[in-house]
C-alpha cells in the first residue's frame, strides 16, 4: 500500500512548522514540501535585523537547513518549486521546477502555506533602487544594495512596525532617513501617547517622520530615485516600500478554496479550507480575533507557527485547533520597546464595543535601581466592563508585560477582575504596582465599577 | 458631630496604602497611623540593594515621606508609637509614645498593620556583630557596621530568597560569604533544576553554600562569631539573620482577634478580622492561596500594598475585595533572575493535587540577538489537567515571565488551554515558542491530553 502523501506549498514559518509537527505525529508520513524560493524555515521577523548588520550573515537566521529536513527528518524539501494550480478534484499540485517540465504531484492532504507578498501597488515600485524587505531573498538583495552603493539617503515607504523596524535598522547604518507614512501617525492601531512617544524616538535617532504621506509614484532620479505624495516628493539614494502585506491566495479561486472576508484564506479551527482534506496556515490565511470574535488578518510569525503546527497535526490525522488571536504584537524601534494586544479604540468601535480608555505612566523597576519610564494605554468596553485591549512602550522592560494583559483577554476578564492580580514584584524586574494593575485601577475608578 | 477616627497601627507598607486610599475615599475621615520605628512607607524589598551599597542612601527607598504624609495628605502620622493593647469593647488602643505617659487613642475603624518580625529563635541572635536585615532600622544597623568594621568574612542564616539576597549583596562588597540552609538546596519551594542553576550561579560569585545547615546556636568567637550546626561550625566576622518572618500578632490574642491556621492573621476579602470594624493587612495577615483554595501566610509587600489599598478602602466605607494570591515570587540573586507562580510539587501534593511537572530549556530572545537560556518547569494537576504551577530562571527576561503563568492561574486555566496563548514575540524580546507555551505542549503530551 501507498505511503499517505502529505504536500506543502510553501516552506517557511507555517510550512515547516507543519511539516515537522506531521512529521512526530506520523513517522510513516510522506511529505513533500514545494518551495518557490532557495531558503526555508528562517526567522522573517529577523530580517531587520540583518539589514542592519547586527546579523552578520543569513544563515543565523535559519532556524532549520534544508539538509536537516530532508536528511534527519525525513522531509521531501524540494526548493525552486512553485505550485501553479491545484486540483482538488484529481488531488494534484501542478508545479514549475528548475531547468525541467512542469510536475504533477499528487496529494492525500495538502497544505496551503504560501505566505504573504509585500502590497507593490505603488508604480515605480519594481525600479532599480527600490526593494523590500519581505522575504530573505529580498533582505539579502537589498543590504548587498547597501553594502555595494553605500547610500547616504533612504526612504521608507510606509509606517508600520515593519517599516520602522527598517527604518531604524538603515539609521543604524548611519543612513539619513525619511520615513512617508500615510495615516496621520506611525503604528496605526496604538493609541495617540504611544505613537508620539515612538514618533519622538525616530526625531531622537535622527530618522525623519513625514505623516499623511501616501507615496503615490516613485521615479528615477539622478542615482536615486524620487517618492511621489500629494503634498510633493522626497528623494533618496534608495528605497525600501513596507507598505503592507498582501495574502497570497492566487491558487485559491480556480480550485475552489473559499477566501474569507479579510481577503485571506478562510479556515476553521482545524485549519482546514472549505476543501476537505486541503488545509492553510500562516500569512495566507485569516484566523479569528479573540477580542472582538470576528475573522482577522494578522499576519505575524509566531501565530504562523502555531497554524502551521496545528495543521500539520491534523493533516497527520489529528485533532488539534487553534482557536484564534488576540491581536498581540511587539516591535522594538528606536530605542523604545512597543507592544499591544486586545483590539485598539478604532478597532473595539468598528467591532461594535463601547471603548473607553486610560492612558497612565509608570517604571519598568524600582526608580533606586535604575527604571525607566513607561506609558501604558488600557482599553474596556464601557457597558461590559470587559477588558478589551493593553499596549505599552518603554525603553526597556517593556514589551514581554503584553503578555499578562494577553492572557486576561484570553480568559475573557472583566477590568474589575484584574485588580489584584499577582504579578511578580521585585526592585529589580517591576515597580510594587504593575502598570497593568494602575490602569486597570484607574478604569475601574473611570467606569464606575468596583 | 465629631469625624470618624481611623487608627492603623504600622506605617509601612500595608499600613500606608491604607491611610492613602482612606484618604482618597473619605477627605473628612481622621486617620492616625502609630509607627513604632522612625520610617514610614519605604520599600522594604529594597534593603538588599541598600545594604550592598547600590542604593547610596537610605531615603532613596522612601516612596513617601513623613512630612509628606502629614502636610499633604491630612494623614496624622505619629512616629515613636508603640501599640501594646487593644480593647475592642471601649475602642481604644493603648500605645506607648516618646517621652511621655502611655496614650488611649479611641477608634472607630481600626486597621493592624503590625508586619513581620524576623525569627529570633536562635540563641546567641542578639550578640553584637549578628544582624537582620528586615526593616530599615536593621539594615540601616548592617551596613554602618559592615563600612565601620570592615569585615572580611559572613555567614548568612537562612537560604530563602532574602537570605540569598542578602549574601548576593554582601559578595558585591567584596566579604567573603557563607550560607547556611536548613534544606536540602536553596530557596524551598522551586524545583530541582531551578535550584541547582541558582547553587551553582552562587559558586559562580564565590558564595559557598552549605545546605543541611540549620544554625542552632551563635556565640562570641574572637572579634566575631561562630555559628553551630548539627555538622559543624562556621566562623566569620558578622552574621545575618534570614531565617524565616513570623508575623506580628501579639496585639490579638487579649483583644480577642482570630489567629488563623497559618499563624497569621485571619481575615475575610474584606480584609476584616473577626471582629467588626477591626481590620487586618500586610505581612500580619494571612490570605487564601487561589490555587489550592487554603489559606496561606505568603508575605510580600506586592501583597501587603494591595490589602492595605482594600482595607483602606472599606475602613473608609467602600467595598472593596481582595480574594487572595496565586503565590508569585521574583528575585534576582548572583546575576541570575528567577520567579516563580503558583504551587510547587509539594505544595501542591499537601493540598490535594497530584501533580505532573516538566522542565525545559528556552531562550530569553533570539539567539541571533544574543538571547541567552532559560530553565522552565511547569507543574499541572494529572486528573483534571489543571495548570497549578510555573517556575523560571535565567540571566536577563526571566522573572516577569511568570506573569502571564500568573494570570492563567487566575483565570484558572488547564494547560490544554494554554497551548495557543498569544504572547508577544519579536526576535529582540522573545523566542518564536514562549518557555510557557512550549512547557504547556510537553506537559499535554506527556499527559495524553489535546
Amino acid at each position: 500500500m501507498a505511503r499517505e502523501k502529505f504536500v506543502i506549498i510553501g516552506g517557511v514559518a507555517a510550512g515547516m512548522s507543519a511539516a515537522s509537527r506531521a512529521r512526530r505525529r506520523n513517522p510513516d508520513l510522506e511529505i513533500i514540501v514545494l518551495e518557490k524560493g532557495q531558503h526555508v524555515s528562517y526567522g522573517a521577523c529577523g530580517l531587520p535585523y540583518y539589514l542592519s548588520g547586527e546579523v552578520a550573515d543569513w544563515n543565523e537566521l535559519v532556524v532549520y537547513t534544508f539538509d536537516y529536513f530532508r536528511e534527519k527528518r525525513g522531509i521531501d524539501v524540494r526548493l525552486g518549486h512553485e505550485a501553479f494550480e491545484i486540483e482538488p478534484g484529481r488531488r494534484l499540485v501542478q508545479a514549475l521546477r528548475p531547468g525541467s517540465q512542469p510536475v504533477a504531484i499528487p496529494y492525500d492532504k495538502l497544505l496551503i502555506a504560501t505566505g504573504a507578498a509585500p502590497a507593490m501597488d505603488i508604480p515605480g515600485a519594481n525600479l532599480p533602487g527600490v526593494f523590500t524587505c519581505s522575504d530573505l531573498a529580498s533582505a539579502i538583495r537589498s543590504r548587498e544594495f547597501l553594502e555595494r552603493k553605500k547610500p547616504k539617503s533612504a526612504l521608507v515607504a510606509g509606517s508600520g512596525y515593519i517599516g520602522l523596524e527598517v527604518a531604524d535598522a538603515l539609521a543604524q547604518r548611519g543612513i539619513e532617513v525619511v520615513v512617508l507614512g500615510r495615516a496621520e501617525n506611525v503604528l496605526e492601531g496604538f493609541e495617540p501617547e504611544i505613537q508620539a512617544k515612538v514618533e519622538s524616538a525616530a526625531g531622537a535617532r535622527g530618522v525623519r517622520i513625514k505623516m499623511n504621506s501616501q507615496v503615490t509614484q516613485i521615479t528615477p532620479s539622478g542615482e536615486g530615485v524620487d517618492a511621489h505624495t500629494a503634498g510633493g516628493s522626497e528623494h533618496a539614494d534608495v528605497a525600501i516600500l513596507a507598505t503592507g502585506l498582501v495574502p497570497r491566495t492566487s491558487l485559491c479561486e480556480a480550485a475552489g478554496i473559499t477566501i474569507g472576508a479579510t481577503g485571506a484564506i478562510a479556515v476553521d479551527d482545524r485549519m482546514q479550507t472549505n476543501l476537505n482534506g486541503i488545509y492553510a496556515a500562516g500569512d495566507c490565511a485569516q484566523t479569528q480575533h479573540l477580542v472582538s470574535g470576528k475573522p482577522v488578518y494578522f499576519p505575524l510569525g509566531t501565530t504562523a507557527n502555531k497554524m502551521g503546527r496545528v495543521a500539520g497535526e491534523n493533516a497527520a490525522g489529528g485533532r488539534a485547533r487553534f482557536e484564534g488571536i488576540v491581536g498581540t504584537l511587539a516591535t522594538k524601534v528606536f530605542g523604545l520597546e512597543v507592544a499591544r494586544t486586545g483590539l485598539s479604540a478604532g478597532e473595539a468601535r468598528s467591532a461594535g464595543f463601547d471603548p473607553g480608555f486610560v492612558t497612565i505612566h509608570s517604571v519598568s523597576h524600582a526608580k533606586y535601581l535604575g527604571g525607566s519610564a513607561l506609558v501604558a494605554t488600557l482599553l474596556w468596553d464601557r457597558p461590559s466592563g470587559r477588558f478589551i485591549g493593553f499596549q505599552v512602550a518603554g525603553e526597556e522592560g517593556a514589551a514581554k508585560r503584553v503578555d499578562a494583559a494577553a492572557v486576561a483577554l484570553h480568559a475573557r476578564m472583566r477590568v474589575a477582575d484584574m485588580l489584584h492580580l499577582d504579578l511578580s514584584y521585585a526592585p529589580p524586574f517591576a515597580g510594587v504596582w504593575e502598570a497593568l494593575l494602575i490602569a486597570a485601577g484607574v478604569s475601574v475608578k473611570e467606569s464606575g465599577r468596583d
